[in-house]
């Protein structure tokens, strides 16, 4: 953590610490690049690697996520782990960072997240409103703020809109901008191939590079299922990619975001060594970075932080050829 | 009353006079605390226990909940009452606050309700609009505003966004901001297991929590209905809870609702003995507070009365161990 | 008319002259004071009764409604008569209030309705939209806006969300504010009762006092009609008064009301006598006011003033007892 | 056109050159009248009455209204038509506005045209939108706005409401609006007797003066079709003019209209000798003006200047009796 | 390259380098001039046509576009393209212009594309919500913004307001404005005749001019289908035109554009053949330029700067005759 001062692109470079940017800091602006520094060098694995731990749960799939590990309900749990395991920072919403973030305010750092729903609705039209502002942000010392786009979802329209009105204000005030970019819908299981399918998360990525997101968080992607799109889909030419590798079909998404960095989501629950062979492979593929969560608070505090500290060493390891 | 000047929080626990905030009171500004003063210490039990009485459903139910007691339907009663017997703050809306506060203002705190709808619709489509603004509190002298939220409602996501920007109006103005976390609408039916079922109501303090809900306002949880949800529900892990006591299940709530304090509603007419057993559960799941309406108002006064002096007595009795 | 100067309230009340006023003139600003003082000592009975000659007809019913009379369709008609015959004012849309008014400010006091629709439309989702606003009723000389609600209305929240906007309007402006208050949609029919059913009308004079009205326009509400509410239903504790009389019904209305004042509506046409009968028993169940369109205006001009003298008078000797 | 100077109303009356104005100059301010001098003693017939050009089909039905006439698609026929035949002014959209009126700014004054739509659209829920500003207007020199306003549209509160904005700020800044007032839609067929029976005519009219347009254009009313409205409808009042005479249903529309001035625009394609019976019918009726559009420019440019010279002269003769 | 600092337009025309504008330069502001001048004379071909680049199909197709000819996907293909066989500029989304015009800036000119929407959702409703604003396309240095409207899409009135927004933004920082006018939806295809037939290709060419386009975007028309529209199809006068030629079909499109510029799309991939005879159709007919995107960078670089050359070569003999 002796890095601090210095700011992440070039110097890292120079320093031979840093394999490549996948995000493109070159185009960013002073504060962007001010907030990204805090991610990518001050905290996390340190080499420009991001490594997030996401705390929204609670308000997209409600309480019971904590069902199997009770503590990890509290954002004490998150902050002390993402603290002890050296974290680049926890997301939440407002409710949770305004009452416990002072504690931890600037050991760990803070993404905003600015928009959520409930699980309780069907998913025939996810749209999540804003719970927060960018002002509120800056209030609380964020270092950057996270949105959730349904892309392809009915609502579609509302969420671009609503998108753009929130990358404005983030631009004024120089904080990143993560877009959770999450194909959803009936239309993108009934035109798409399902939400984690390659077409569907490689214009997620996409769109996030075409929208201005600093920074997207996709899923996995999929090769096309069955025997792919039929000849009138606008998706059809990744037919040719019906057996395309887990690993170049990440490459090939990451290609798609362009000058926006990646990050992995973690999804639902798996072992230890799944995990890092997830990691592995993400790192492997190119990622700016990994946004974990269930995997990591559904565990034990002790097996927690033992896990993080080991996806954080598997981090710090793909730095300069 | 004499302990005017006093702030909630250290002051009383060093003074060992309350058993616990549940509420996270160090993490409000100074206004909300200064207003949750009045609510906490100087009216009401107290001890920091808050004990209000609501009187909006004239609006929510419409008149009809006066015939039981004519009375009650005019605002005096309920003024009177909560002055005589001690309660920490009348919660109505606009109209009445504009015309009875005035002669209690500085005597009885208010809590304006800024939002609500009528019963006339069916309940498919729940969503209650402003009728008042944050503004408007402040010019009135209210101690704290309150917003209905309906959890899971065809609308959530205008009623998120439309909470959102009160909850930002609120906290500009130092003002704390009650959330009624109402599940209701027809997937809290089909897919939730009922507005009052134990997965719901532990969704709404957490989503209370999540938003930034000073304070909520939550009925009683229900264990799962029948053999519970089936396998693919997102609200199957609460089948581990179908044999839950009735006091294990709000303290499960509560611990959901984090550092947003828990105000447990009456709902409809109970006895005498069913309130008082009721309030003793509650204090004892550790709730920061009762808001009972009808099962109040819908007495005689001077049953009322009595009965409110009763509750109030409990509640004082949960003070430091 | 030599009372001028004379606040309405206390002075009238210690002449002796005011039985009592219903809606709560001591809540009021002194700007809606100094108003409500031209309706109800300056013009019409003089004696706090207000006595409004409505002409929004020819939006809400279209120009059909002048067919009888055709000359009725000149608001110099209206403004004529209610200089003539006494009346506490004339209520119309902005078009006929630039047009007309001017030869008749100070003479007669306006009430600028602020919203209003035609009646194409099948009253499905009924939702009077403004066609003005209240800073145009300032610039006019107005004495009050009136606004209609659909209480109950598949629209209800858009309306109360319009109303709130404007209400909060017409008190940073000092000026009264009348809700038409219409129970009307399908849920009325459905589930209420009927629009003019008591348990409706009942609910609108509530939703009046909840929102803040100064002032409410209702019509005479009907006893449940048949066998009454069934068990379910929110208005079963209706079915105690299946056999209520009309003018208790009405004192209910009342009560329910509030500090919010009552006015009467007129409705269709009805027979000299059948009007004076309707006076006699609105004034005897203590409204403040009554406010008749069609059947003052459908008649000759002649018929109108003698009528309207009569109904004036009868009101004037509704004072201090 | 050397009455330069005076204005509409008083003088033109004095002088005995106007046989009477329909629209109430008398309650207009200055900004207005100053304007309507334009078109109604500065250019045009000169004695009051309005002879306008209107061109905004181009957007309502397309290009193809100019197949007739190719020439009539650029607007320099419809400028160079209206100064050499006399028009008081030509109305189209923003698009051709600043294009092409720069040349005859001052020669022929401009009436823009502020809300539109395509016809590619069924007509189940017309509406208009705004595509320019009122401050477009008077930036670019115009002496009126216009507006469609689709009277028993579905959609008819969202464009009573529009009008309502853009009427204040024409009012703001002096600006004279006329009102397209088109009887449209679904109900208007189904419950009021078609686009142009006499009451759904008349009710625009009403409509029009209820809102405050400065003018309204028209289509000329029919009677009732067929045996008449039922006898629950709100328009059987109707019912009594089955066989009114197409010149009496014009002058009750007009009375309907009260003090806002009315202008009969032309329809489809009639014959020269129909334009001119038409013409003649309207004037007698007592029209503030006519609004011709197809029937002149989908003439070639010699008979359109000779026929609108006719019309023009016409109208010149309705003056004093 | 050595015009700089000359105007386009009248210079042009005296200097007989321009066979003739289609486009209204004279009725422009100066800063609108201005811009163009950089499109039209600074770059490009030089002449005043206008040769553009689009690179939105990212968003509005996903990368699947870019399966065929990856290196497209990134944004320096088409800038480093644009520069070397001189283009007049590039079209693209807030994300690319961010992350890769700096390099090219005073090079490149940028047309910043405001709106866009992905290709998963069925068109039924289709609408472009904005992803940017006209002050980020001015911060940005672009010298043209671009806005894609669906003519006669279901949600059509929401189109034009918000391009009319846009357009007024625009105009007031002198900014050109370029509308993709695309007939889309239901009723273009049940009632038009289809999205590129000539009725609604010319009636998207109308529109542009007449809500005030600076240049349209259009794909080449084609005679209606089959045996025309019906004899109660608004669009039947073009039943005329069945047999029309595809040259004359154009040049009625650009005669309905007016004074609004005519960019002719490019479309689904041609041979190189196809495309030259194309672009000389276009020009032939009289267009202001082209704008072709698939068919130029779906192509190897070499290939496509190549064709680039070509068709800039074969633009620039459309000089004055």
């Amino acid at each position: 953590m002796n890095e601090r001062k210095k700011a992440p692109g070039d110097e890292l470079r120079q320093a031979g610490r840093v394999e490549r940017f996948h995000l493109g800091l070159d185009s960013l602006g002073p504060g962007e690049k001010r907030h990204l520094h805090e991610l990518m060098v001050d905290h996390g694995p340190g080499n420009g690697k991001i490594m997030l731990l996401p705390i929204d749960q609670g308000l997209e799939h409600g309480p019971s996520d904590f069902i199997v590990n009770p503590p990890a309900g509290d954002l004490e749990f998150q902050l002390s782990l993402a603290e002890e395991a050296g974290f680049s920072g926890v997301a939440c919403h407002i409710g949770l960072a305004e009452r416990y973030f002072r504690k931890y305010a600037g050991r760990v750092p803070l993404v905003l997240k600015l928009n959520g729903k409930t699980a309780i609705l069907p998913e025939d039209r996810p749209f999540a409103p804003l719970d927060a502002g960018v002002e509120e942000a800056v209030r609380l010392g964020a270092d950057a703020v996270g949105y959730t786009l349904y892309v392809g979802s009915p609502l579609e329209a509302e969420d671009i809109a609503q998108f753009s009105r929130v990358r404005q204000e983030a631009r004024r005030f120089g904080l990143p901008i993560i877009m959770w970019a999450y194909p959803r819908g009936p239309f993108v299981e009934s035109r798409g191939g399902g939400r984690d399918s390659l077409a569907m998360v490689d214009y997620a990525a996409r769109l996030a590079n075409e929208l201005g997101a600093t920074l997207c968080k996709i899923n996995l992607p999929r090769p096309p299922k069955g025997k792919g799109y039929d000849a009138q889909s606008p998706f059809k030419d990744y037919n040719a990619y019906l057996d395309i590798s887990e690993i170049d079909a990440l490459r090939m998404v990451i290609r798609s975001a362009g000058r926006t960095g990646v990050l992995v989501s973690g999804g639902s629950r798996l072992t230890d060594q799944e995990l890092l062979d997830k990691t592995r492979l993400c790192l492997e593929a190119g990622v700016d970075g990994l946004i974990f969560g269930r995997n990591i608070w559904q565990r034990k505090y002790e097996d927690a932080l033992r896990l993080s500290r080991e996806i954080r060493a598997m981090m710090q390891k793909f730095t300069a050829a």
